[in-house]
């Protein structure tokens, strides 16, 4: 089939799929996963959770009316068949790209999109205020969460359905039931869902998916075009009763095979008709349609580019691990010395490195599911029992539980160790997931420490320091490759609030924080060039801060902080109040996140477009060198 | 009976409970509720709950071995029976006084107490956290949580129990069911435990709480002894299935009478037997054995001084409206200006001054119960569809939501407007309750919008800018009486990030945040008293802060900001970063809260001890003179 005989290269608007019919609609989920694949394996990409989700945005575009109709999607990485669907095909080879497509839904580029989706479990909120909203005004739009089962794990989902049964009012909650978290699945909800999905009935249709998965497709021997063998299989089953969220008073159907189109349409024409809230159990496979990609769902969840025969990923030229990789060995290596130390991860044991350490001390890890505020509440409760828990997470997700950092751990002083991961600019997957306010809210939390790393032999110290000490500790470290910085074996504890002289210099100084000290280098290598001796400092700690060698880079007159994270609250602001607070002066300038969020691109552009790669930094000391 | 005769004060510890008759621990339960009355009476308090909790609590201490075992309350504000059972009985008289006893469990006052209970829903992470750390160490402890029906509706709490549904490790849930959350209950949750209740054997159970009602007690008509009439009415009844705990995998009882110690000492003696979680169902009558409190439970769920026979609280001889109050008023004359002003509660409707909206306008008042983060997504979604949602939370308890603030409602430039009430200092309910952080956390976020207004007038004027204005905007106030300033009936927007000149004066300057101008003005008061002639600024504006008014207070050379927040990242750091940035030269001083937890107490005596009043911020400003 050529190019231009694409039913996807005719749809100009959602509206154009109810024209097609079932079969034709079955060709489309094919072109639309061809789609996919094809971009993911140049930009990487949400890849397996969107080919889940092909058929139940086709079958609910087909129906609806958008973008007067709304479909909210929960964490949007499942939405690359909507985006292509609604206006966006043409640009998609730009996906995750500065300036091109995003990865999740946004408002910010289409009418289509409710919501910037990429934090678990806020669907069903944002949803029911759409539906509320719509009946103040009396009107008939229809209303459309698509949710995930990990998601359903997190408080806010629950807090939402909970509500939503109270309110009763019509809206459809799609639940897209792969069975599978981005790892394992966790919880007893889980368990309760599996349950239903292991009925008699239901294994009728995991036989179907069996066979479709022998059959092969188009796209070379991996692709697999599902919907045709299946559309017999499973029709809708109304009313399975017995479950929690019926007791919630939220009408709930069987579980429904979400890779048959005919099926889906059926059950979403009801559902879509009820006066009363309704929740879809869509049952899907993760990756479903790309062998690779349904053989290793986890690596698919979140991948780089990958050759579209093998999924293989290219062997990278660099061989540095990551931060989050040497993390993974240091918190074995931790534990192996001290058997207090336990490990706790929020539905991200591979994200976070904690692997090996699940496997090497499987009853002292715990992953809690997609629940950052139960997961800083539990390590609260161990501590408090005499364990050192070390909580890894994604800078951006431990937003969920700044209270509890507050008021469980940092008000009693437990000794709760955060392993901070993806802090600062995680690139491509753009302003809902860059970590850029870590530095901000931990630091306006009395009692808490925070350590930022400046490479990964330097990680491997803070981890152990913040393991020694008493009370809490954040240690947060960036996402990605590190720079192949030796890492000591039988690492020593920092002394609290001691920076690191990296380098003498006395026409200015540089403070730097965490692993901007290698733009700072080569900012001081720049200036170095222009006749300016520049002493760099690798601060080391945040809070609190080194008030001394604060004090001694005021004294050469010049003083650059450079960090990355929002500078409204952040590490140049600790030094600034210092200074201000002393009455010490110099001429000073601040490195880091502006007061705006950051789209998607790769880190160095993001650097340089922000003035934070090392020409920035020695820019801002021009500047201040200028205004003496 | 005369003092010394009580069986309180032979109390030494709550292991001296299991030497008593359940007669005798019926008569202790009576002469704890004459204590908390009696010292709840003078120092205010949470009383209604901590009536309830009564005989739940000198059950469970009679069963246990605490501290050894550990009883982990949710919202201590329940358990004033657990202080003063645990040797804290002689100093109860200082309750929520400076330095005196707390009004919350803390581990910092005693070792009975696990954790700093003050936020909802927090309780089932902590319990298990203990739960996991014993069974790693092989020990035998006895971990039970006390968490009330509406802290369930929190999310976090589902996020454990769905944890410990898996981890099916020994531990005992209390629900203390009191059918009322703080306000009216909430959530379908909430009425399918009414639907529980309500079973015929559960009927029985409540004629007997009517009937001991109407036989009155000793300590005046309102004191009653209900353990007496009770303890034969419904005992234990052990898995009443179908509840969705069982769907969890948590063993349920059916609801038992809270006020039958009898009764619970089975169930509890059983529960802690069990190999696997137990969740009892515990009936309460919230302010049980106090007539005014069981007539009237949520005025006297925290309450100031009152009269003990007649349950009034004084006339207080002031009579200035609260910022509650204005505030309730002013979104009342704002929704009837404009119909897509909507209202947001999360449980908080008397508290956050929505009664007189609920009732105005029940079809645009929302209370979603204890659910800080849906009650923020909602209120994004009600924006998206064209509303102008007003959500009215606490300062300490918006921190529950700052993810969601940030994503959800500030990266799509939601229209939500936030009512921040009790932001600073609250008093005696101490640190789990101060509103510290508040300018912080928002100011980190981009595109917010912070509006600190000084009095009740400017309150309503803010109230109004922020519903002029496109994207999101925080109003936030303090708890407590204003100051009988004049409100606007036809209230003038605010020009965005511009402050209002209050005095002028040319030997420095303060630049006041919010109410704390009636501190500042005192202090310039003072200083002229010394010959010194300071500008006073009310900025208004926390965010966009006004930089030609920070620039012209330089100017003056001396330089004094003061705040109700956290300095670490707060207002007075915005405006350092801002003289920092530009190079602007001047002495600098900050008055607010300092990095550590604020202890409860009045807050005029926090103030003195903070240096954050009239006499601290003259002194702050004396200090850079001298410097100078």
């Amino acid at each position: 089939m050529a190019y231009s005989e694409r039913i996807l290269d005719a749809i100009t608007s959602p509206s154009d799929l109810k024209c097609l019919t079932d079969d034709e609609l079955e060709i489309l989920c094919t072109e639309l996963r061809e789609e996919m694949i094809t971009v993911t394996s140049q930009n990487g990409g949400h890849l397996a959770s969107s080919l889940g989700a092909v058929e139940t945005i086709v079958a609910l575009h087909s129906l609806m009316d958008c973008p007067r109709d709304r479909i909210v999607f929960d964490v949007g990485h499942q939405a690359y068949a909507h985006k292509l669907l609604t206006g966006r095909a043409k640009d998609f080879s730009t996906l995750r790209q500065f300036g091109g497509i995003t990865g999740f839904p946004t408002p910010l580029e289409s009418e289509y999109d409710v919501h910037p989706s990429g934090h678990a479990s806020d669907s069903l909120s944002v949803a029911l205020g759409l539906a509320l909203a719509r009946d103040l005004r009396g009107d008939d739009q229809k209303i459309v969460a698509v949710i995930g089962d990990a998601s359903l794990s997190g408080g806010m989902a629950f807090e939402a359905l909970n509500h939503i049964g109270q309110e009763k009012i019509p809206m459809v909650i799609v639940l897209n039931d792969n069975g599978m978290s981005i790892s394992r699945p966790v919880g007893a909800l889980v368990r309760h869902l599996g349950n239903l999905r292991m009925s008699n009935r239901y294994i009728h249709t995991r036989d179907s998916i069996q066979e479709a998965m022998e059959d092969g497709g188009r796209m070379g021997e991996s692709l697999l075009n599902l919907g045709r063998n299946m559309k017999d299989s499973v029709k809708h089953l109304m009313n399975s009763g017995s479950m929690m969220f019926e007791q919630l008073g939220i009408v709930c159907t069987a579980p429904i095979d979400g890779h048959d189109i005919t099926a889906l349409k059926e059950t979403f024409r009801a559902a879509l008709q009820s006066k009363s809230p309704v929740l879809v159990h869509v049952v899907t496979k993760k990756g479903a349609g790309y062998l690779p990609a349904e053989t290793a769902p986890e690596r698919f969840h979140g991948i780089g580019p990958f050759d579209i025969e093998t999924g293989e990923s290219p062997k990278k030229a660099t061989s540095n691990p990551t931060f989050t990789s040497v993390f993974g060995q240091a918190i074995v290596a931790e534990a192996q010395r001290d058997e207090d130390v336990v490990a706790i991860t929020a539905a991200m044991p591979s994200g976070t490195g904690l692997k090996s350490f699940a496997e090497r001390f499987p009853d002292r890890f715990y992953d809690t599911g997609i629940t950052e505020e139960h997961a800083i509440g539990m390590a609260a409760g161990l501590a408090f029992a005499g364990k050192k828990p070390v909580v890894a997470m994604y800078s951006t997700f431990l937003q969920r539980a700044i209270d509890q950092l507050a008021i469980d751990v940092a008000l009693p002083q437990a000794n709760v160790v955060l392993a901070v991961d993806r802090a600062g600019l995680v690139g491509d997957d753009g302003p809902t997931h860059h970590g850029a306010f870590d530095l901000a809210y931990l630091r306006m939390i009395p009692g808490m420490r925070i350590l930022a790393p400046s490479d990964e032999g330097e990680l491997v110290r803070a981890l152990h320091t913040a393991l020694t000490l008493e009370g809490p500790v954040a240690v947060r470290y960036p996402r990605g490759e590190a720079f192949g910085a030796l890492v000591p074996e039988d690492p020593e504890a920092f002394e609290e609030g001691r920076s690191r002289l990296v380098q003498e210099g006395s026409d200015g100084a540089i403070l730097a924080f965490g692993s901007m000290l290698s733009q700072a280098l080569e900012a001081a290598r720049i200036l170095e060039g222009e006749g300016l001796g520049v002493r760099v400092v690798d601060m080391r700690w945040v809070k609190p801060i080194d008030e001394d060698a604060a004090a001694a880079a005021a004294e050469t007159g010049f003083v650059v902080t450079v960090e990355d994270g929002t500078l409204a609250g952040g590490a140049g602001s600790a030094v600034g109040e210092f200074l201000l607070r002393e009455g010490i002066a110099c001429r000073f300038a601040s490195v880091g996140l502006p007061d705006r969020f950051v789209p998607q691109g790769k880190v160095p552009v993001l650097y340089r477009e922000l003035g934070m790669d090392a020409q920035g930094i020695a820019e801002a000391f021009r500047r201040i060198r200028r205004k003496g």
